[in-house]
C-alpha cells in the first residue's frame, strides 16, 4: 500500500509549475489503516504535531495538578502559536504559577509566524525573547514536569533528563512502538522532537479523539485516557491558543466545534483526530478516525491545501463546515496586477483498504 | 538519460526530514547535453531566468540604440532586483529615457525580495508601486521596445502584443525550437512567460557565453550575437543590479569576476552561462558551457545549494571563489538557541553522456 505517485500540482496557464509529493495515513481508534496516500509508513519528523503526545507526558507527572494550570493553559502546551499579546500573557502566567521566569526557559526568540505579528514588532523595534517562542507552553509544561518529578532544572531540555526520557516512552507507548524504535532529533525550539512511522501520527490522534468520545460518555476512565480526553478538550476549546488568528489549526477546529482537533508540525507534517460519528464510521473506521500527512519536501501552503482536500474526500464536516477552509484548500495564484496565473490540483486517488474504487469521492476529481 | 531518483535530502540528526527533486542539464555551446540530473527535458517555466532571452528581443527592435540605454540598463531589464534605492532610481532613469512614466507600467508592487529593504519599508510604512517591482526593468524594456516598434504602449504586456510576439519569436530561436514548441503562461509581474524543456534554457546560457567570448576576441559579430554578448557584459559587469546585496546572482557573479553570468526564475528555477576555457573543455565542451536547474516544488533554498554543488562537482572556478558560495552550498540548519540540528546533502551522481563514472568529483560524496 505504497505508491511513489501521489502529487499536488500548480500550475500556469495550465503548464505544470511545481508537483509535491504527498504521504498520507488514516487510521481508526484501533490504529487499522484504512486510507493511505505516497508512503504511509514514511518515517517522519512529526515536530510540533507530537506536542499533545509530549503534553501527556507532562500531565501524568506526580504533583502536576498542583501547578493549578487550567485547559488553556494545556492548549497552549501543545501550540506552535503566534506570539500574540494572548500567548506571551498566557506563558507569562504560567511561568508564574510554577513560580519561574523566563530565564529559566531554554527556548530562544524568533520571528513571529504570523505576519501582522511580525510587522508590528519591526515597526516597534522589537527583539522576540523566549516567551515569544512558538514552542513557549510546551517549555513552560517541561519545566514544571521536570519540577514536578523533582529532577533538575536547568537541563530540562536535555535528551538524557529524566522528563525527555519519561516523554521518550510515552511517545513511543501513544505509537505502540518499543521506545527503541522511535528515533529522536533536536526541534528548532530545542527540545527533543520525534520520528516514527507516519501512520503511528495518525494513530496517536485518533487515541486522542477515542479519549474525548468516552470521557464525553461520561465512562469512568483510566487516568491516562482521563488525560488524553483533557487534552483533546483543551485544544478543541480554545483553537485560539494552539496557532492564532487566521491560522489554520485554529480556523479549522473553530469551524468543526469540537468534532475533531488538528495540529501542525514544521516541515509539513499535520495530524488530525476525529471524533467517532456517521461519517467516521461509514469509512470503515472502528470509533474514531486519525488522520497524519507529511510533505516530502516541507511546504506548508501545500500541507494545509491537502489535509482540506483529504477532509473534503472523506466527507468530513457538512460542506457548510469545509467551506470556511477554502482560502487554504485552492489558495490563490494572483498576481501582482490582480491577475489568476494559475490553480493547485489534486490528481491523486486515496488508496483504500476495503473502499478502493468504490467510492467516487475517494478518487481525483475530472479534470 | 532520464532519472527519477535526485533529490536533495535535509536531515535533522541523521533522521531524513525533506526530499527535494533536482533536475538539471548541462550543455555545450552547440547544446550537446554533457550531463543531467532527473529529466533534463522536463517542460520548465523558466520564468525570470528567461529574462536575458526577452532582453534579447528589446534589444533587437529598431530604433532600441536611439535611447541611449547603458550596459547598467541593459542588466536592470534582465534583473529580478531586491527594490533597493539604486534599483528605483534606476528604473526612473530608465522611464525618462524614454519618456515615460511609472503610470506607463503595466505591473504592480510587491514585497521586496529582500528582507532588509522589507523591515526598512514597514518601518516607513511604504506602500510599493510598479518601479519597486523585481521585474521593473524588463518592463521599462518592453515599453521602450514597443514604442521602437511604433506599436501601442497601453498593452505591451498582453500575450499578443506585437512586441510579445516578437519575444515569442526570438526566445524560440534562442532554444532552436519552432515558435509553437514553446508555450506561455503569464508571470507575477503581468508578463508572458515561457516554458520549455529544461535543456533549452541551459542552450540559451551557453550562446550568451559564446558570444561574450567571441565579442572579447574581437571577432566581428553579427548583430544578435553582439546583441547577446551586450547582455551578457551587461550581466557580469553589473552583477548588483541583477538581483541585489547578499543575493545569490550577485554573490556568484561578483565571485566569478566575468566568467560566467547566472540568474534566477521564480519557483526555483536557475540558469548559468559560462565562458569558454580550460575547465570547459575538460567537461567534454565543444567552447562555453550552460547550465540549468529546477527544483520540482519551487524551492529556492535548495536550489542555491544545488547550483553551487554542482559548479563544485564540474569544476569550474577556483575552491577559493567557489568558497564566497559556501553560505548557500550549506545552510546552516540551527536551532532559536544557536544549536546545529542537521544539514543538506546531495546523495546523487551527475549523469554524464561520456564521462560517466570515470570522474570521481561528478558522484555523490561519502557520506
Amino acid at each position: 500500500m505504497t505508491s511513489s505517485e501521489d502529487f499536488v500540482v500548480t500550475d500556469r496557464g495550465g503548464i505544470v509549475e511545481n508537483r509535491h509529493r504527498i504521504h498520507a495515513a488514516v487510521v481508526d481508534t484501533k490504529g487499522r489503516l484504512l486510507y493511505a496516500l505516497g508512503n504511509p509508513e514514511r518515517m517522519t519528523l512529526a515536530r510540533s504535531a507530537a506536542k499533545p503526545a509530549q503534553a501527556l507526558a507532562i500531565l501524568e507527572t506526580e504533583g502536576f495538578a498542583g501547578y493549578g494550570f487550567d485547559d488553556a493553559d494545556i492548549a497552549l502546551m501543545c501550540a506552535s502559536h503566534s506570539s500574540e499579546e494572548r500567548h506571551i500573557a498566557r506563558t507569562r502566567a504560567m511561568l508564574s504559577k510554577i513560580k519561574a521566569e523566563e530565564a529559566d526557559l531554554r527556548c530562544g526568540g524568533h520571528p513571529s509566524l504570523s505576519e501582522t505579528v511580525n510587522r508590528a514588532w519591526i515597526r516597534q523595534d522589537f527583539a522576540p525573547t523566549a516567551v515569544c517562542s512558538n514552542c513557549s507552553g510546551k517549555h513552560v509544561g517541561m519545566l514544571a514536569g521536570a519540577r514536578a518529578i523533582g529532577a533538575g532544572v536547568e537541563d530540562y531540555h536535555l535528551p538524557n533528563h529524566p522528563m525527555q526520557e519519561r516523554v521518550k516512552r510515552t511517545v513511543a507507548e501513544l505509537c505502540d512502538l518499543d521506545v527503541r524504535d522511535v528515533e529522536w532529533g533536536i526541534d528548532g525550539c530545542n527540545l527533543p522532537t520525534p520520528a516514527f512511522p507516519l501512520d503511528r501520527l495518525a494513530r496517536i490522534y485518533a487515541k486522542l479523539a477515542s479519549a474525548a468520545d468516552r470521557d464525553k460518555a461520561r465512562e469512568d476512565l483510566p487516568a491516562r485516557d482521563a488525560a488524553l480526553a483533557r487534552i483533546f478538550r483543551a485544544m478543541a476549546r480554545y483553537p485560539e491558543m494552539v496557532a492564532g488568528e487566521g491560522r489554520y489549526c485554529t480556523v479549522l477546529m473553530r469551524a468543526f466545534d469540537g468534532a475533531l482537533i488538528g495540529k501542525l508540525g514544521a516541515d509539513a507534517s499535520y495530524a488530525i483526530g476525529v471524533r467517532a460519528s456517521d461519517e467516521t464510521r461509514r469509512l470503515g473506521a472502528d470509533g474514531t478516525l486519525g488522520i497524519s500527512v507529511k510533505i516530502e519536501d516541507g511546504n506548508l501552503e501545500i500541507l494545509y491545501a491537502v489535509v482540506t482536500e483529504l477532509l473534503d474526500r472523506l466527507g468530513i464536516g457538512s460542506t457548510e463546515i469545509r467551506s470556511r477552509l477554502a482560502p487554504f484548500h485552492r489558495p490563490q495564484r494572483v498576481n501582482t496586477m490582480g491577475v489568476t496565473t494559475g490553480g493547485v490540483s489534486f490528481p491523486f486517488k486515496l488508496r483504500g483498504s476495503k473502499a478502493d474504487g468504490d467510492d467516487p469521492r475517494l478518487a481525483a476529481p475530472t479534470r
